[in-house]
């Protein structure tokens, strides 16, 4: 199984934290849900700790470097600070996996809305409120289908 | 309870048909919960043929038709052709809760690929193989959660 | 004293309300702290239904319909739906006094989020669970200020 | 409680002047509400200046270079010229706390702009003869609910 | 089955042959492959004259006057002129299908030039002395592919 | 005969494997053909791995170690993850060959729409599950002719 | 002498006014120099009236109503609001005459800064306390030369 | 009196003889007003000197490496070539006294085009054979307006 | 052969002359090379004037509505006024002809400067004081070519 | 006389091979018009070469090597590639110079295709088989035109 890993030279604006979680999971050979496992999060949530998006608590910095062996210090300087969110993906992406999520986005927003007005309201689904995962089903063929749950507050 | 509509002024390029669906579910006051229940399709996808995002089947016709008072030749000739997608929204999103839709893939695109991509290997998940719902949760304190589900082969 | 206006030409896609309501308050030359009053909310959130930013309660569609000798019907129909958001102003904003709010954001943008993160922790002020409001103060010397308030849940 | 830091490796086009304070601000240990108070300024203000939008005067200088224990002649040289301000946030500005401003000024601009033209006549709030200012309020609930002040000159 | 449409207000810069020509083709239920057959072309090239990418020989107009009624004189005046190209597509597409053809050309272009740059050396791969062609597979599953052969001087 | 290079100056954001791997070949002087044939795959793709565009198999990585004389531990390290795509054109490309790939989209587009749409009904041809080659052709007058051939599942 | 006149098909985001004075001037056959001498403004500044860039006193109105025979009450309605500023000059302009304005704004901009912030101190010129007039010189070899004066408060 | 410099890190694109300028002038002390003076230029013109947007003379380069204590054959070498102009100021501007300009360009240039139009006929001022002056004048209150004045050829 | 035409639903843009001149000479069935040499100009600068790119001088509009049959007071009106240059090629241009140009800038725009800094000196070439025309020339084997000669003051 | 130079910190997309270029052609004190003699290819094109927008051949990169002292290894390394054109100009071009060319193709873009498409038929002018120089004319007020031209097959 591969897993995933950060190539800096294409990423040059994420956090310098990002360079050193990623280098640290390669070299450990750990996947997001060994990681997430550890940390007590989701897979998703604990991604988005590398890639910049969400913050680290105090307890995920120390299970953090404990499980991939950074030295504390270090990493709680690297993330003592808030996310500076929204540098990882530039739009519209140009990764196609990514893409995907945007097109649905841009096909399916005002029906969205709609249907979510009608149950909720006028108002948003919080974007910040949120928590999201991903699973794995595998239909009677045999296929795999990808999961993507959004909860967000009303 | 206010209903989805249509202000055809704000939306110059939606297909012919929109403004003939959303028409007629003002003129009948019908939510898109019930028009999903009567042509037994879920509420996102009832609203994304009103928005031109979805081809309706001649099944889907032929109910729409007799549900929403519309002759059926007119709507089969307004709906016979292809979806041309891609025209409702446009991007970046300026509509808030659309906007918070694309604020979560700018913020989470590379967490998504990364546990994607560790899950099912490389590859992608289809926007076009695709269902997609939206749901109401009440949480403990009686707040209400939006909970949107994608789901896609891979 | 001037009052504002719409020009219709100049703003294609809002919605079919504004030119309603504008046309009406040009009518009956009421100003928007006359119309507020009337209806019980602020200046701004009036001025931000005419612009079809803000939803309009049943009350405020009778409250208004009478003010301004709409036909109620005529208003409910074309305020009974959910605002289609952010279609007046197209960024960046061309006109100067939008523009200074814009710059505004541009050059306090990093500045607003350490301040607020530090006494709010991570998140963000919320734009929907909001308030906002603008007023007069005149200096000493007699020259007129305007301050503009924003209240956000965190 | 965390403090705001910068990531220079996600702001290279700040100016040198940030590097140093925040680099400083993060060894102390120290608030903007700190910084403000010795500096006698409000916090956006004295964030302001970190992040390269506010001039120094020649007794914040040596105040920073004070508290912050940089030597004074090399803050001196780093803060000596003019403001290039604009630099700190792209528009539109991707971090969501920031976009939610952003959002504000997109969907009330010319609400705005409606009021204070009736209320001051033709003409603008300077973005430059202007102050701004966070508070924290509390309501009933206990929810902490976030405060911004723009005064300008009109 | 279904046949390709013209929704004229989603395409307000086509020419005005394409609604002419989309109109008969509806009226007279013919799918592009009857279209191309009875002119002696093949589908693409002959849906490319329908959207005003290639210019219809004066064979090609009598052909298509006859097939599908309409008066020549006016088909001829419409037809006459040189093909306004590039009308179509808005960059980027915003159309699913159309997207994956630009995502091919996104992810692939570097990889073509390196490999026809080592087959033919300098150049370019001509659009315009160039021909294309859409064929349907069906694998041993019994899935259809569909199979896009571009050919064009070097 | 020449061989594409890559020269590194002009592509920041390319994947580190893309220098080791370009470098290594221009030392070898070997063409695509040469490591098409030699790793067993096509010669685009081949060269889409050379730009980060496609995942390398374990046994392509050991393959291309041998031939090119790559320590196979390091080619493993920077080919381990999973491809980050989109990074090697900047869309609207400036490069003229693959400009003529993107016109070709922009102006045929809608065609192929419509003409695919006939042949298999509403969906995509897939970009991912997809395959393509570039051969030569010599005309009855010596011309050489490039053709592309795109194959997608539907 | 030729007269500057309004098509509006080129404009269709002028205030209606625009239509309306442009019109008038035509038929009237005056030039700006006519009409500002009339008005008592200069040049520039008609001009800006006519293209919704500047607010119309009520005196203005009553003159222009005078001098181009346009009913008052009709101008009156059609002036009567704030100018909704900007719509006129699309960024970046295509019109040479105007880009060449742009063009000294996007080379010299940085230079001005420099000199003004050297004489004035940290701050910016006005754009709204500002005014601008347009004045033709001939040189000693019978050359025209246009000298364009911006004078905006500190 | 503070002195503009140039930080270099928010500039990156500015030829290499920025650098070197801006660095002696901070060191030498020196106003854009005193070098002007030294070179027999206006201030406008010594500055675009320094940000590479005027050619320097051979006589010009002399006075600089005198006055700037800068050998000349280190400047001469950077100011051999031809200004690579437009690198200094991104449009639209961001730095809001750059962006007042940028303003009066987008708000008056069609005011501008009818009154020098009607004044010269069909053509445009050159903003190359050009030159550009910064004045300073005080009103009977006291306070300071900036005149800036374009001259340019017919 | 083919002539010229202007279909006005792709160029709604262009001034209103456009139509009425396009109109007439396709009802008149004329080349530009024949109406160029009955007004006594070349082929480019007389399709300018068709496109609003170009002003047209008293003796033009005579010799045009005599040729064309077009009420000479009507032809006077729609082109007295001044060129509003720019608005019929919308850039990067889409059209495959018009984009070839475009990319001859693109790619040769800093040879070109090169070249003729080092011939002239530093400055510009005129797009004003400019000529521009088109030849054909049939090379041995029997091809066409395309020579556009620009040729404007320095 | 001054000599174009390369400014390597303006252009850090150009190949390698630029900067080796430009800095031997410093060093030599040679113009465009020397080396184009001396290799024998007009002096645009051997600009061309210079910014990386042409192949050089291997006759080319000898007398390149030769005339300029570069080791000629070096130079063929560097140069043995195939172009990765379209990397020295941003489109829209902020260089005046270049952009009066692009205004050319803004203004007669149209123009230039009605005549051509007239003279030559539906198809385009090729900007790669082309050529192009530059020529100086002095008019007999001792004015000195510069005349481009352009050359392609059609």
């Amino acid at each position: 199984m591969s897993l995933a890993t950060l190539d800096a030279t294409q990423h040059p604006y994420l956090p310098a934290a990002s360079a050193t979680l990623f280098g640290a999971k390669a070299a450990k050979k750990l996947s997001f849900e060994q990681i997430a496992q550890h940390i007590g999060r989701n897979e998703v949530a604990a991604a988005a700790i590398f890639y910049g998006q969400a913050k680290a608590s105090t307890e995920d910095i120390q299970k953090l470097a404990g499980l991939l062996d950074i030295p504390k210090p270090h990493l709680e300087e690297q993330l003592s600070g808030f996310p500076d969110r929204g540098r990882s993906v530039e739009m519209p992406p140009r990764e196609p996996l990514i893409y995907r999520l945007y097109e649905i986005v841009q096909n399916y927003g005002y029906a969205y809305k709609a249907v979510l007005n009608e149950k909720f309201g006028d108002g948003i689904m919080s974007a910040i409120s949120f928590s999201t995962k991903v699973e794995k089903e595998v239909d009677a063929d045999g296929h795999p289908w990808a999961v993507i749950t959004l909860r967000g507050k009303w």
